[in-house]
């Protein structure tokens, strides 16, 4: 099969790779439906995160279930699937507790950004569709396996409520859909930080009622305008340096809580500021497989539409422009059909 | 009236002060029953954090009210009273979401190291018993005003459930309360980190079920051998250094949370491991209010006996000892007597 393999900054190539086989009675086979490109990959592509060697890309998947090992009893083949970017068993005490993605025994799922993908764990992993969908909804149930996952885990862990005032550090695929997410939770206003016109208006589609452009402290200003000098109940958190961190924890009032889902790249909190701020912290990599059947469900019955915030539909083999389109921020998220 | 000051490091007296009196119509003035040395005074008696001149101290009080201000509707003379470090006005939406030390109307109430006090706010602030307690009961009412409901708060921010393990870092006063507020919210197993006999029976007694001696890293290492390789559900940390957060985080499970309470020096938290860790992070200044009424009824109907936490009491003149005491370790708290 082919798949897209990143060589160096800036290097992704699609070609030959080895056809994924089943390696563990618990694993499934599927073949793609879609793949897309993920803001993280961006952190390779330009050279942030180091890269060993030949490494095949991308996280984000939904497909034809192919075939399944002898173990495996809830999925089966010619399923329509969506998984998340951690294998994990559904079963210990860690998924029982909701944090799928520090599962006891998870695996990373690599490589989706190809034809065929080997999903372990497959019946703790994947949630099958009712049926196989029409087109329209592949983009939707696409975007469920990450970005619509985190941007929901990360208004869950800020605590969104019915009624509640949020901002929305980011306005990457994750931030847009955490906007979702916090319409979808009650969310009564949500303020979104972007200074981009395009990802504005999808912000305003996606239920945001404020925009706000400043940045840093200048941002904590308006939003603290915007809610008579306390700042938000509830922060989302979607880039990962040090200064959405410092944006997001004072852009929350005392008792407010931040969900932070930027991988945090050089992020050092000040423990005294933190203590003062009676701001609650929860984030990391999200639990997506914990919202999964939730989300599938939203989507099938026509409630979301995350699928809009891929802006750019690719053929797989071009899967090089879709990380230079996103990389020049031509494009919000680019889909890959194969 | 005579009142503790501190002049410098280790230099505390007892000397003249002037007599408080009414400032504001929603005042109350108190004649004190009984304060204490807290371990957070130990910060400017070691000359770690900087004193710019002659300070009272002192910010624990139970005590008989004297007289109030025209607004005061709440609190009568006569009255025995609870209260605490900060003036709240238990109206605003801050006080209504359970912050009262981030009250949008707060005032640190200090000096109370002394026979007469004023506070700030009193409908808001204090707590009346049913009636004059026993000379017996005054001291659990005392660590009500601060360390009892400190390390509640530690033990509510770390989310303790029913059936859940808990570690608890610190096992100063805060730290042993906090032991106690696990219990009676229901934890099954309580790990007491202290390597002080004394402290360690105490532990014991208000519902350790554990003692671990080791601290840092080794300390992290007995924590998971004891939790099936996980961590503890809910972690305590009532210490404030670098070190004692971080033994704090590394030993919650995925999905844990740490209730932080130690005044933070010096902390920065890495954000990368924390993003790793799906641990939840919730601390700062005790709202102390929120949960006084509960835990006065608590005090009152003996289901719970926090002042066994005193081991030393001294008249209020020999202030200067207690502080020495705490300083050396020799005490765990010292309660004074005017």
């Amino acid at each position: 099969m082919r798949g897209a393999v990143i060589h160096g900054p800036g290097d992704v190539r699609f070609e030959a790779r080895p056809d994924p086989v089943v390696q563990a009675p618990t694993d499934a086979i599927i073949r793609l439906s879609a793949a897309c490109v993920c803001g993280s990959d961006l952190w390779e592509y330009r050279g942030i995160n180091p890269i060993t060697g030949p490494t095949p890309m991308g996280h984000e998947y939904v497909g034809i279930v192919e075939e399944v090992g002898a173990e495996v009893t809830g999925i089966t083949p010619g399923q329509f699937v969506v998984g998340s970017f951690f294998a994990s068993d559904n079963t210990c005490e860690i998924c029982r507790a909701g944090f799928h993605t520090s599962c006891r025994h998870r695996e990373f799922v690599g490589g989706t950004q190809a034809e065929f993908l080997r999903v372990p764990l497959a019946d703790g992993t994947l949630v099958a569709t009712p049926e196989v969908p029409s087109d329209d909804l592949v983009p939707s149930l696409l975007a469920a396996s990450d970005v619509l996952g985190t941007g929901w885990f990360a208004a869950v862990a800020a605590g969104v409520q019915p009624g509640a005032t949020v901002a929305v550090v980011g306005d990457g695929a994750v931030g847009l859909l955490s906007v979702l997410a916090a319409r979808e939770l009650g969310a009564e206003r949500i303020i979104a930080m972007s200074r981009h016109e395009s990802r504005q208006k999808l912000a305003l589609e996606f239920g945001a009622t404020d925009i706000v452009t400043e940045r840093g402290d200048a941002g904590v200003a308006v939003i603290k305008e915007l809610t008579d000098g306390l700042g938000a109940h509830s922060v989302i958190e979607a880039v990962g340096t040090q200064e959405s961190m410092m944006q997001a924890i004072r852009s929350a009032r005392p008792g407010g809580a931040v969900g932070y889902v930027g991988v945090a790249h050089d992020v050092a909190l000040p423990g005294e500021e933190l203590f003062y701020s009676h701001v609650q912290l929860l984030g990391g990599p999200a639990p997506v497989r914990r919202f999964l059947p939730d989300l599938v469900d939203r989507i099938w019955r026509g409630t979301i539409d995350p699928g809009r915030v891929f802006d750019l539909t690719l053929p797989l083999a071009d899967v090089a422009e879709g990380y230079r389109a996103m990389d020049e921020r031509r494009a919000v998220k680019a889909l890959l059909r194969p």
